[in-house]
């Protein structure tokens, strides 16, 4: 499905684009940015792929690798003009969400993985890569703590789970979805929308 | 072995209790305190079957998923009360840790893994999944730096390991490394057993 | 090739040698100090055979676990003698660098992976296990910030790829290579040479 690769091209740009951004920001070397840069990107499908006992992705097709690439080193040279790019990148990022949990979640699929597994591949592909970068920075990962992001994801993983056990065409079912993540993605953002915390008083 | 499955069970619902109890008390929102007792639940047993080449345990019977799932939700709402559970939780704690240090030793053993590796199996299963909950909590994992935990599962491992070259019978096997891993570790919380460190002065 | 074996042993050493090093100035205890090493010397081919869908190294030849284990157990005994050790240390890491990232990339060419994926194979093998050192250790992974580490691994895994393709011999493509990293390695710590950062006047 050619739509479904340009956009999962589109999406790997954007993560990556996050990734060396926040390597930048961490005042790593070339190759901290660069490294950054592809595990944010590329890092959620190849969690995804171990688990399922697939070969990773990144192997099979190094296209991947090579737009994650360049698109850090690009990062890398113009990143005094990364502050523009904030507002686009948002989008770009939203629509890489979007991608990256259909693609997942329609893998586990094809392996026959549960309901839960299912849905929790979509998940783990469009966010661990962007946990391995907050790790790799040393931080909390950012999609543990605000926002509507993951929940996004399960939305959309679920949605697609839930089509795929009905006669709905697939290549529609994955437009749904991905549509649904981000809407939710960018409701969420418009809105302010976050998830509830357990707020406690003594932190011991 | 219908017993192995039951502790199996408790065992991993209080390993998600402290994951999850770790992601309120850092401040996480609900899929970060759900994440974090997925992962410490079921991370050590998936790290495991990644590196054994066996099919990740919790794809095929989702019910650890779930269990986790309803424990960390459990502890989001009713987190006030956490408190009072701390006593108990550090037992429950106990026995999963007994029981997945022979499950994992267990399973390396039907991989015809060698000593060290089936022992390593055995301690990975127990702690790899509280270590994985530190780094997302942006810390540096408790069992690297006090108290006989993982000192505990690997007496564990080596007697199973040991017995298992006997003609021993295996179910008893099983429980009696399982029982040695409770019993050293509730002597170790009630006597403050820790292991030595290396003291330096010059911390450079 | 019983050279490369030496040499791969000799780099095992150094590099457990400076996990268990890492784990003793964080005043982690026996077993931190322990699993530092381990994971310093034997993280990086691990993770490799994973991607690679190959069988884990060191559950096949567990040499490379006792001996980790036991330079571990050194290095905590007798940390106060480790300040001496420093300088020749870096030598051994040099050699450990340079041996890892040919034994990585050349495993990667019998996989018939791409020329990215193998020079990453490479680059990953000879560093991946350090950088769960740092992160285990609640730091920014050291090579992601300053010198040139991995830069030396990228240029002696293209190089390796490079004379595969051509009809030099086998082996003593895996002996210039290795040498490659080594003398870069070796030449950047005592000309003090990094790669470029970006820099940036607001870290927001």
């Amino acid at each position: 499905m050619n739509l479904l690769y340009a956009l999962d091209l589109l999406g790997t740009a954007a993560f990556a684009a996050s990734g060396a951004w926040a390597g930048v920001r961490r005042d790593m070397d070339l190759f901290g940015v660069v490294l950054l840069g592809l595990v944010t990107a590329n890092g959620g499908g190849t969690v995804r792929d171990l688990l399922l006992g697939a070969p990773p992705f990144i192997l099979k097709n190094e296209t991947y690798l090579y737009l994650a690439l360049i698109v850090s080193l690009l990062v890398f040279v113009f990143h005094h003009k990364m502050e523009f790019l904030q507002h686009p990148l948002q989008y770009f990022d939203a629509v890489g969400l979007g991608t990256f949990v259909v693609i997942g979640t329609g893998k586990a699929l094809e392996y026959h993985i549960g309901f839960f597994g299912s849905v929790m591949m979509g998940v783990m592909t469009a966010t661990a890569g962007g946990m391995i970068r907050d790790v790799l920075s040393n931080q909390v990962p950012l999609v543990l703590q605000r926002e509507v992001y993951a929940s996004a994801c399960i939305a959309g993983g679920i949605l697609l789970y839930l089509l795929h056990l009905t006669a709905f065409p697939e290549n529609w079912a994955l437009v749904v979805a991905a549509l649904t993540v981000i809407a939710v993605r960018l409701l969420a953002i418009r809105r302010g929308w976050s998830l509830p915390r357990a707020t406690i008083n003594d932190p011991g």
